[in-house]
């Protein structure tokens, strides 16, 4: 079963959910206009679907493979990457000035569901060469930016991040790669990393690595921790002294190189430092805000991937019959319990779709808004929402792709029906940029507290405004959507209103305690209620004319989500409200 | 990170929830005490762990092969399989008369958990064989039985269950397979069957298949078909006409060899009919529940599995900072979030293994029990409980697996980590026996109905029962577990009368659409108050003065499972109340 990029979908979410619309009326986003959008994501949907689709399967059968220090990318990979550079794709969102198109990050956020959903281990390298070129352009030298950014805005050269080692992961206070001046502006960077996505790969001439490392008489700890640029090619041509020296054995996304990288066997790595000295963690995460976005979409896109094989399974296989059919066997897509799990990986994915486009508007709004004040708002909300589009997205596209598994039954299991690649390659989104209970930590530590609390306020506001136009919406088709969604709302409200006080009077233990629950009901809200925009835009198109079917499909999948997934709502506000009382024998429990 | 079975936890559980200490009480079990039963259980884990559990990666990695109609097992395999046999675990469950220990299914539930979580791929064999045992004594002619019992009980031989057909898998009415009599009391057999678990392997010298087809003029659909002994060699050590033509590429349990089998391409497999003609379905469900059971073990196997790997890696594994520590890096296991991970992983495997013994207790009675009347209550308990324990089991155990990938970070992704090989191994599950959504099905359609009712009644009332105990409890540790696990029961009790009622009105769509949340809240409700059961045993224990901080332990983790597990419960009932109104457009929404 191979994949068609859901464009309607996808600009019908753009649109009508995530405020294309909007910006547009509002100028933030120039002379683009909607139907120029929808001819480009038409566009990028043809060349995920025939060009990148077909690498999938054979990608993850050969993968990636390591010898001698060289990576060679699978069977057509080197092809497909240099069609989809020339086409522009990895330009698109990059900034003019150094080739980019400089179009908005909603418009490639839905290109990066795309080649995503079409490969996952093909789109996880763009991703990181989009987050070096926003790395770079914040805060990189004049110079560095003239010698590096056209060829990685046209995808020439590729980028990667070099965080992990050994001993520090989600704690990068323990970082020990080394850096040291060489007195003429370049410094010399030792080190091993590890996890290094496209560490090493054919696909490029050249790749150029931002790396994290210590200079002498650092502080101790984060705040002693400066970004370079080290490039796998001098510009006189020279390898520098960075090598692979071998490749993980992964459970998913075995086209995607996993590179053990060594910086300094011999003189060290030639690096040049990327914005203050000491100062590398701010500038990384400028790169990784945006990749747990792009990530969150890889979310999106594994749950689309395998919504659709399952659901073109289900067409397909025929077994049982039909209530009330007299005869011969039926397709199961017509059985309830199988419509359920459709359902479910339909209404969970395009929720969490809505959630990701959200972010994406708001990153657009923080960079474009003229007004100052606007932007910053946009930028707290944005804030806000990165955890969130993140961790829900991940989770799901775990979640979806087992329920994928499920729908195929004992076909499922057979690698050869490709349900099963799903499921494994959807199992690293939740774990890599910041494991998913990282991100439930920074929601409620960090981006509750923004705006002395107005930012989720506001947000929840707007939640609020959503209920009281299904509240006034009698239509029979909405069945209980509209008290389903008002209760999921309030709940939120509490919950919230309760972490916001534990973080505020520093009580640690039950904020972390709540987190991952808590980001779970935020996701429950947020993405109902996004549904409910979408079923009340739909509704709205019904009664003015439009009688494309897809209009009463939404408002089905809107009410399916609020009558059978939303409905966890109360439950994890509970969770959240008994606080960290379960910690206290926590050890006790897991006899640790 | 190897296995160590939990003997002090299955022992606990077999007590003191599952009812293993009043049934002796009652005489049910004979002169078998709670001492000898520890001694067995203590001896099983020590051979789970120090011969089954060292084979689980190698066969992962390795696998069984196929070459020209051959199956190879896994390096190792062959020996530790022998020596598994020897030591008289495959006839521990077997029928005294023939060669068999008569021990209870309790027991070897425990058993069968403890086979299975060291090696889920050398586990599921054993399965069939046993399921095969209950077939053929129960349904057999005598002679049949004394030329194949002796063998399968001591483990001589394995046995097979073949059902499954390109187009039959959940829809056996489809079933093409013919059978016709030879007329000197044997038949012969031609099909194709798929999806045959050990099926050809070498770790025995015989097969004996036991195989569903149709003899001519058969009725058609579900009461046409019979059921059939096929063993590989005749008695005269004749190969029969059956060979296995191909073996599965699996996402999982790749050790365990998945055949295609051919019946009959020659002059037709001579086969015996077990029990009557036309009879076969309800012989070969007399083996499939009790598989169905042994399934959902194989669910609270790789659960508790997964648990030991991500417990054992989080104890090692140094990153940030224990909330109050004041230097240096500490265990992840100490952080909240990665301690909502574990108990979360904890709480669900031994909620499930609660769910699988009672079940299994239940299944000793319907047996032992000397009054008809116990019997028949027995039987009707533990065909309630069955669909529960096996689809409830097995989805955590794709759940817990998952949960397990996640807090190895990075490294969980990583297949040498082990972790990986678990969340792959448990996603067949969810899937054979019977999906869990054909369980769900089951359980509210046929299970709830049983006893016009009364069944489940006795059950939700037993459950209140703990309820009621818990209410009176005051020790503070406890925190919210009594209101928390009242609302669960009291969900389930409103959401089952919303379904007896929509199965006896023949409401099938309300009652099929609510079928899978249904199941769970059920193992919600039951699962929690068998926690609580445990835990209050636990404290009287502590209060009697036993100073195991296991008991403190059983506590939090009970109080865990309320306060963060069974607050799903209300939200699953409003599902259920939903009914089937999402099925009126659902084939919009999924654009079908």
């Amino acid at each position: 079963m191979t994949y068609r990029a859901p464009v309607p979908d996808i600009v019908f979410t753009l649109r009508h959910v995530a405020g294309f619309d909007r910006a547009v009326a509002d100028g933030v986003y120039g002379d683009l206009s909607a139907d120029l959008a929808e001819t480009i994501l038409d566009e990028a949907g043809r060349f995920a679907n025939d060009v990148i689709a077909p690498l999938n399967r054979e990608g993850d059968r050969v993968g990636a493979t390591f010898k001698d220090g060289a990576v060679t990318t699978a069977p057509g990979w080197k092809q497909a990457y240099a069609a989809w550079t020339e086409a522009g794709w990895n330009a698109l969102p990059g900034p003019v000035e150094y080739g980019g198109q400089g179009l908005p990050t909603l418009l490639n956020s839905a290109c990066v569901e795309m080649w995503n959903a079409a490969s996952m281990a093909f789109g996880i390298g763009p991703i990181l060469t989009m987050g070096a070129i926003e790395a770079l352009s914040a805060h990189a030298s004049d110079d560095l930016k003239s010698r590096y950014l056209d060829k990685l805005v046209s995808g020439a050269w590729t980028a990667t991040m070099n965080l992990t080692e050994p001993q520090a992961g989600s704690d990068l206070a323990a970082l020990r790669s080394r850096a040291e001046s060489a007195g003429d502006g370049t410094y010399r960077i030792t080190g091993q990393k590890i996890f290094i996505t496209y560490g090493e790969h054919d696909l490029t001439d050249n790749i150029v690595h931002l790396v994290l490392a210590r200079l002498p008489d650092a502080p101790a700890g984060t705040r002693g921790i400066s970004l370079f640029l080290v490039p796998k090619f001098l510009a006189d041509g020279r390898r520098n002294d960075v090598r692979c020296h071998s490749i993980e054995h992964k459970l998913g996304i075995h086209a995607s190189p996993t590179c053990t990288m060594i910086f300094g066997d011999e003189a060290g790595a030639v690096g040049w430092l990327i914005g203050e000295e000491n100062k590398g963690l701010a500038c990384m995460f400028t790169m990784m805000n945006n990749a747990r976005l792009a990530v969150g979409l890889q979310g999106v896109a594994i749950a689309e991937r395998a919504y659709q094989q399952a659901l073109g399974y289900a067409k397909e296989r025929k077994q049982g019959r039909a209530i009330g059919a007299v005869e011969g066997m039926s397709p199961i897509a017509v059985h309830p319990d199988v419509q359920r799990n459709l359902l479910t990986m339909k209404a969970l994915t395009t929720a969490a779709r809505a959630i990701c486009y959200m972010t994406a508007e708001a990153i657009d709004r923080a960079h474009l808004e003229e007004n100052p004040a606007r932007r910053k708002k946009a930028n707290e909300r944005a804030s806000l929402l990165t955890p969130v589009a993140k961790a829900f997205s991940t989770d799901i596209g775990v979640e979806v792709s087992s329920l994928g598994v499920q729908v195929h039954g004992g076909m499922g299991f057979i690698e050869e029906m490709g349900a099963a690649q799903h499921f494994r390659d959807a199992r690293i989104a939740p774990i890599y940029e910041g494991t998913n209970g990282i991100q439930a930590i920074d929601l409620v530590t960090r981006k509750l507290p923004l705006a002395g609390g107005e930012t989720v306020r506001g947000q929840i506001a707007s939640m609020r405004a959503t209920v009281a136009r299904l509240l006034k919406e009698s239509t029979p088709a909405f069945g209980a959507t509209a008290p389903r969604l008002r209760d999921a709302v309030e709940s939120l409200d509490r919950a919230t209103g309760y972490l916001l006080q534990a973080v505020s009077s520093n009580a640690q233990g039950e904020a972390l305690a709540g987190a991952t629950p808590y980001l779970r009901l935020f996701a429950l809200a947020q993405g109902g209620t996004a549904l409910a925009d979408m079923a009340l835009a739909a509704q709205a198109r019904a009664k003015a004319g439009d009688t494309d079917p897809a209009h009463a499909g939404r408002i089905a999948l809107c009410r399916f989500f609020a009558e059978n997934i939303a409905i966890g709502a109360r439950g994890l506000e509970e969770t959240v409200m008994s606080g960290a009382g379960f910690l206290q024998d926590a050890n006790l429990a897991l006899a640790v």
